[in-house]
């Protein structure tokens, strides 16, 4: 390559930003991309372009939907007084894994982390606290990760929602502390949510 | 996400084409692309479209370059006879980072690998056996990857150039065996240049 060939650095530079993807990585995927028939990049980049055009956050629940509200929460066969609080959009596809849950969600979009920052107003959590007292929530089940900043964000939403005169509850420590929701299989993930208790 | 959301699956699916992107990290970097804002998909996907559409092999010695011929291959102060064969445009970075080189490049575009079915026709070496006639080659410097698959290329190579009566030498085991050129550093790279011999 030519020395000051900009598209080559650039796309380094770009892919780089990706988590996980060090220097070396990046430039690896630049030459393969380069290497490969032009409609893997075109494919590629109009899959991110789509990604972004298309999938927005649901105004109620903050899941990633193509349709606002999203499809469970316009969903009138599920149980709107009962809510499923979860960190990401892969924890509550792993639930939805299950089949046993018919209540909706809340995607905090993250979990409190003093050390990065991270406070309750940087996630979903005073649209939580407005929603459960908006939709008259009978209970919200809090499915944060079972790991220290999942467990003292649960903690500090049961707190929050003391107030609010809703039954709090844990999902159960089926699941293996210190892991995430996100990997766990189906049937673990059920016993979870049927052993939850209060908090 | 809801079921059937399209846009989502398939950027993982477009994802993990790319070399040592499994299903996992594509749907890990799919959340971090729609959870940052969306100027980093923007670039990321300007600087794919970007680099393939202005990115070209350069038709004398297909390496990668925004110009054709690339600026090597029109540099008057460059050794037009005396050619470096490498496997990929990476390699050639690495040597012209030595600064010790100043002929002019062969790009293959890979090595022979009789088990992944690559054959002379699918590199660059019909137009390699070309070049050294028409361009009036003195010396073809055999810089393929010291391991076993880069040795054989250089070994068929060596034969198919023996016709053309041209010198033709192999970079010396100055870099370790075993290794891949890109990685190695520019001191041992220029031993390995130095030191380099008749095959």
């Amino acid at each position: 390559v030519s020395r000051g060939a900009d598209p080559i650095r650039n796309l380094i530079r770009q892919l780089s930003r990706l988590p996980g993807i060090g220097e070396r990585t990046a430039q690896r995927l630049t030459y393969f991309i380069l290497g490969q028939p032009a409609e893997l990049a075109q494919s590629l980049s109009a899959a991110i372009d789509e990604v972004r055009a298309r999938i927005k956050l649901c105004s109620s629940c903050f899941n990633l939907s193509e349709q606002d509200p999203c499809p469970i929460c316009s969903d009138p066969g599920r149980d709107g007084s009962l809510l499923c609080v979860v960190e990401r959009p892969t924890d509550l596809e792993a639930i939805e894994r299950t089949g046993k849950y018919n209540g909706r969600y809340h995607v905090l979009q993250g979990r409190l982390s003093p050390l990065d920052g991270v406070t309750p107003e940087d996630l979903k959590i005073p649209q939580l606290l407005e929603r459960v007292k908006r939709d008259g929530i009978r209970e919200v089940i809090l499915a944060t990760n079972p790991n220290v900043e999942g467990d003292a964000t649960a903690v500090f939403l049961a707190d929050a929602l003391k107030q609010a005169k809703v039954r709090v509850t844990r999902i159960a420590h089926g699941v293996p502390v210190g892991s995430e929701i996100e990997y766990t299989d189906a049937v673990t993930l059920e016993m979870a949510l049927g052993g939850r208790r209060e908090i």
